[in-house]
């Protein structure tokens, strides 16, 4: 079939690139406006931020104030030669804002790919400013997320990479995968979290013993999983069980929070989601962040970088050549900082830590205690949680993938005026529906209901389809 | 050497990583201030834009407006479920402003490096697509930049990606490298442009044959390219060579637009600079953008998908799985709108064209006439002129690498008020030292004569210093 350019019903190149969009259209507070095929819809509360993105509500009153200021002293230049005060700005908040000592330097980049490609490339750098050329292999996991360019994709692993395997980075001999860490799916009958948390840990020691711990450089995980398995908390002591094993093989620790950091899970007020399972001496050597960042206003993300690679940089060449042309851009880091500054001033991390934990123990309460329910787990921290629908609860037994259910969800939810991102994720075993939760860090109690009220009704509704299908 | 992270000058992991940075603190129109040292250079020439990246001056009146009606109405959503019109209006207003026909879809990235890296991704779903999946190797250029991310990397060669290739996309089996197209340096004594043209374009044509043409999916060039070589304009028949080898092979043709194209050097007052080499029928496949799109303010670029590829995308599946968070930005796209309809509004691109041209022929008067001088030559069109610097003007050899000359003039072109990219390239035969220009498209002739006298009066200064310093 040909189809010329006019006929195009939208030219964007995304999801069904031929056919119309649903569009997002405007938005105040935690409520927006989606059109889908004609129709408005009014008043959705958005309990995603698109991609956990929104830490501000929309239509913040005080970022137009924020971005003016920013554009009266606005210019670009090449951070490779010259940079700006404002990214030194931001990496001092962000440095500040983390536990002391933790990090030295930060390095702004434009997503949460980037700061992961960065990342990579630093962690090689790393390993040849300090004589260990040899240590070249990261470990990362099955099952995971870290992003959309090739070398990001390259150290994951699920639906949206599979078909591109075959032009990444090498997968046998470079990009390493240890098993996922999902308890809901994985672990065995009568084993306790202990026990699954130490079956996880054994296999990765021994995968690097069996890879010549000579040439393991980086271990490289989501703290708190996002759109891959849906926000599964890490089990006692796996976490710290990865550092330890990191440390003894002379092996980086590397942590992806692009979607669960800068403040959506912190139970300090502050930043990192890690500090909920580790303290400051087992903090991650470098660390990616993203999303709340800019809070979908501007389009930045970041790596972190820990003191151990600064000096092992400085005891070497010193020198990172080249930069890309938006790293640590003036105007993107001069609003984020505004976004960050009051974000900790009026304590919205705090409160999302609250409102949030709150939301997953009242979508809990509402949705696990029918045993005949399609939802089967509800599980996450803070302002990030997860709803997962299974055709049997008994039996964990999921849906058909050609159910699409989440997808099903999503539109239903749509329908009943809630913005949720619901995704049919595989693996080799079949596939498993979820649906993301992750509003705004300025959520209120009422909000809290809001949601929750519109997710029972929505999956009341989606329960009732799938019988009437004798999809159940 | 261990140091604490409270003694480091900058916390901005760039350059040097803990020496205190140049920073850029101020602009206005086409004149900056910059701070090295704690010296303050002030009413600075900006005559590179930091990356060719800039197409309006600095603080242009205009754009806060534009940012503050964008802001009204702005929202995140993930634009793999959710769009916004304000990405479809860019689309439209790119497509329209292209000869007819030639681009169908386009998608909105953060960078050119995210833009070649989906472009890689687009170009392998194409032949899967249309059922042959056995082509999936790339040919791009020797001496070629296409970006920083690891998979933009992997099409490209030069210093910045040298020391990562361990870690990239197979480079034997799938990314290839034909010769470079740099008629300064390489033709040879009495060869012609037409018969050097020749020689590369069999080059090419011979490796196509040698690799299995069945397994050759892309051809990608820059039209003129940036930072790698030096706006070397491709000599006659080269594009249109390329182009007619792609289409007896069936083989996609991708030109690489990010720092030469949207307005810095086309001949029609529009946005592409193939437009000088290539009728609307030897049109690219698909082609990246970035840099001038958002003029600096915004951080975003784009990949347009022409008819060919959409066409085999609707005859298959029709779908792009996933997406990037920050693909089609809103805001980005808002801006960024606002801007290029500014740009062709007051026949910006036109008057780049012009004074740009009027740039370069004046920097070949002042420069090229003095048998003695440093100055070996001076290339480019329209907005975008390179100035390259020889120890032998007749010979044409290079300043040895260690001297590092184009990081020498960058320093005394600062000195005297003018701002620059200075780049030693290498290549396997030694280095070479260029100058970049490419200046907003606002420049008036007063700035051109600007440019030029600090240009001269920067040229006399290193040549003396070079004579002094008995390297000359």
């Amino acid at each position: 079939m040909t189809v010329e350019t006019a006929q195009l019903e939208s030219n964007l190149f995304h999801s069904l690139i031929a056919e119309k969009k649903i569009y997002a259209s405007n938005g105040k507070g935690v409520y927006m406006t989606i059109e889908k095929n004609g129709k408005v819809y009014d008043g959705v509360v958005d309990a995603v931020t698109g991609a956990a993105v929104g830490a501000l509500g929309w239509a913040d009153p005080d970022v137009p104030g924020i971005v003016n200021e920013a554009l009266k002293k606005h210019t670009y230049s090449f951070p490779g030669f010259i940079c700006n005060q404002q990214a030194e700005k931001l990496a001092q908040f962000y440095i500040k804002n983390c536990p002391e000592g933790v990090f030295a330097s930060a390095l702004w980049t434009c997503s949460g790919s980037e700061s992961n490609e960065n990342a990579l490339k630093i962690i090689r750098q790393y390993q040849k400013e300090r004589g260990r050329p040899q240590k070249i292999k990261v470990i990362s996991r099955e099952n995971s997320y870290h992003g959309f360019t090739l070398g990001a994709s390259s150290i994951s692993d699920n639906a949206i990479s599979e078909g591109f395997k075959d032009i990444m980075i090498d997968q046998k001999e470079l990009c390493l995968k240890m098993p996922r860490c999902f308890p809901y799916r994985d672990m065995r009958a009568g084993e306790t979290e202990e026990q699954y948390t130490q079956r996880l840990l054994e296999v990765l020691e021994q995968m690097i013993i069996d890879n010549d711990p000579e040439t393991v450089s980086a271990v490289i995980v989501e703290t708190l999983p996002g759109s891959s398995i849906g926000t599964a908390v890490p089990p006692k002591g796996y976490l710290k069980g990865l550092r330890d094993i990191c440390n003894k093989y002379d092996v980086l620790f590397m942590l992806d929070e692009v979607m669960c950091g800068t403040g959506r899970c912190n139970p300090n007020g502050k930043l990192n989601c890690w500090e909920n399972f580790l303290a400051p001496e087992d903090a991650p050597d470098i660390q990616t962040v993203g999303k709340t960042l800019g809070s979908g206003y501007v389009t930045i993300a970041g790596v972190l970088v820990g003191p151990k690679i600064v000096n092992a940089y400085i005891g070497g060449s010193g020198l990172v050549i080249g930069a890309q042309t938006y790293h640590s851009h003036a105007l993107n880091c001069a609003v984020s900082l505004g976004i960050q500054e009051k974000i900790i001033r009026e304590g919205l991390t705090a409160n999302i830590f609250k409102n949030g934990n709150l939301m997953g123990q009242k979508l809990k309460d509402a949705l696990l205690n029918d045993s005949n329910s399609i939802v089967g787990d509800v599980r996450g921290l803070g302002g990030f949680w997860t709803v997962q629908l299974v055709k049997n609860k008994e039996t964990k037994e999921s849906f058909p993938y050609d159910l699409q259910v989440a997808s099903l969800f999503n539109d239903i939810a749509l329908q009943n005026g809630l913005n949720i991102m619901g995704l049919t994720n595989t693996d080799l075993a079949g596939s498993w529906d979820i649906a993301l939760y992750a509003p705004s860090f300025i959520i209120t109690e009422d909000d809290v209901d809001t949601i929750v009220d519109r997710t029972v009704k929505s999956v009341a509704q989606l329960q009732s389809d799938l019988k009437k299908a004798g999809s159940l």
